[in-house]
This record gives structure tokens, C-alpha cells and sequence, in this order.
């Protein structure tokens, strides 16, 4: 994996995508599926997400502060879904799914190689975790797979249905 | 358009499109391109957002809190873009772009009667707006257009480009 600007982290999750997260708490690694973020900052990119508290991820992000945001391409989507039916509780998720995971830079949890990118992240904000479950995080690394091209992302749509990333339109603009 | 119901409304925001949004203050609508949101809880629903200090529209949604998330489908690009490149400032952008609007049954921002959707929204935690302008609504109401089957969303990856939405892939999911 090739390191990214942090200036153009946005770009990667500014269009939606269902991404996995990992965390590492009390030696043990995990990896949960989301689809409930947004961008809050272009730089430092700085991202507000949705962990419930009903994931088990919660405990270990909430405790250790640090996660690892992945981004999964089309032919992932299968691991995706298991990822998201199944709890670290009862599983080694990422043994279980064969994730390979590299270290990380900057944070304790691992990276997941299969992924076109990796941000290596720090929670910054709680303020709205008791009421929302949303963490404000700040990216410190990013990563990506100069091996996969133009990479087609996945798009949650509810209950196991997913719109795949299709054509790229341009358009001239005054938007970053 | 019909009305949507309120459980459903994770459905059309969570694949992450661009939306249009839209604010009336003094006697005036305004409407303004937005990638930075995400949904936060299911029912009743509840989205974070990301209006900055910058845009026109901000001043709009705080001293109202209210405002209108509209979703406009491939067709409407062009005039997504439009919108993302000119202020409220300086230009009556609803009809500079002939956006056809109809008035919301809840709030008094316009829908957009040529988007798929329209989702009624009031703002419910300004906590986080000093620091990040991030706003959490919570839609009041939702409509959709029945007559645009199978709506292609448009997701910005920065300076104009969008990824469009392509074909859908199903999985057998506990995931809602």
C-alpha cells in the first residue's frame, strides 16, 4: 500500500460508501461494517460516524479512541455482508472471513490489506457518542492500493442490497 | 409525490448521494448542493449534516431550523452542479435554475418536485455547529415521486466528478 494526502481523504468517503472498521482492545482485534458516516473536514480530514452501542466494536473504540476506517471494492461485498451479521462477541470476525490485516502506522488497530484504502484514525470529539453513538475522528494516515484501479464501491441500501459505483460523469466545477 | 414512510428513509440516504437543500428565510428560499451528511438513528429518522459557516444557506437553517433534503436522480446533474457553484448571495438560484418547487407540509422550505424524494427536516442539536457546523435534524416528513422508477443517485468524488449508481446486488442479510 502507498500512502495518500490527507488532502484528498475526502474524496474516498465524500460519495457514501459501506466501509469496514477495525478496532484492538485488551489484545484482540475486530472488524465491524458501517455505512453511517460523513466527512466533517476536508484538512485534517475529520470524519463524524455512527458505532452503536449494540456493536461490540463500541466498547473497544470508545475505550482505546483509535480505529481503522477500510474500504472495500465489488468483490468484497460477500465478506462485507458476513462482517455484518456476525458479532466479535462470538467470533474472531477477521480469522473467521479470511481479512488479511497488515499493522497500522499511527494507531493499534490493523489495517485490512483486501481494501483499496486505509485510514488510520483518532476519536477527537465524544460529545454526541452518549445521546447518537456518533464519534468524531480525525484521520491521521491514509493508504491505498495503487493495484486496484478505478475501484467500483458498494452503496448500502438497506437489507442486504447494495447500488455498485458506475460510471464516472465530469462536470466543470467550482466544488472541491 | 407520495408520502414515504418515516422507516424508510434510511434507505434513500444511506448509499451517501448528493442532495439538494433547501432553506427559506425573510421571505426568501435558497438552495445549496450538500455531500457531508449521514443518517444517525432509523425512526424517527435522524441525520447529521454538514452546512458551512460559508454558505449562504447557513444563516437560513440556523435562525430557522428547518429546511428541506431533496434527492435529485442522474438526470438533474447538471443542475446539482449549478447550484454547488453559485450563492444564494447573488442569485435567486431556484428559478435562476428552474427548480420547480411545491410547499412542504411542515416546514416552509420548498420541496423540489423534480428530485425522487423530499424529506421535511427540522434542526433538533445545534451542538456541534460552533465547532464543526454540523447540524442533527430529524425528518418530520418524506415524500417520493413514484413516477421515477429505480432513481440513479449521483456521488461527488470532488471537483465535479461523481460516481452514478449502477447496478444493484442483493445478499441475505440480518443487517436492516
Amino acid at each position: 500500500m502507498k500512502e495518500l494526502s490527507l488532502s484528498k481523504v475526502y474524496q474516498l468517503l465524500e460519495p457514501g460508501p459501506v466501509v469496514l472498521l477495525t478496532t484492538a482492545h485488551k489484545g484482540r482485534a475486530n472488524v465491524m461494517t458501517m455505512s453511517w458516516h460523513t466527512m466533517i473536514e476536508f484538512e485534517p480530514p475529520q470524519v463524524a460516524c455512527v458505532v452503536s452501542s449494540a456493536n461490540h466494536s463500541f466498547a473497544a473504540l470508545h475505550a482505546t479512541g483509535e480505529c481503522v476506517i477500510a474500504i472495500p471494492a465489488r468483490k468484497l461485498a460477500s465478506k462485507v455482508v458476513k462482517v455484518g451479521n456476525a458479532s466479535g462477541r462470538d467470533l474472531d470476525k477477521l480469522a473467521a472471513f479470511q481479512l488479511t490485516t497488515a499493522p497500522a502506522a499511527r494507531v493499534s488497530p490493523p489495517l485490512l490489506v483486501d481494501c483499496f484504502a486505509n485510514l488510520e484514525c483518532k476519536v477527537t470529539d465524544t460529545r454526541l457518542v452518549n445521546k447518537y453513538n456518533l464519534f468524531i475522528l480525525e484521520v491521521l494516515k491514509a493508504w491505498i492500493d495503487p493495484a486496484q484501479k478505478n475501484p467500483k464501491t458498494i452503496h448500502h441500501q438497506g437489507y442486504g442490497k447494495f447500488v455498485v459505483g458506475g460510471k464516472t460523469i465530469k462536470f466543470k466545477s467550482r466544488m472541491r
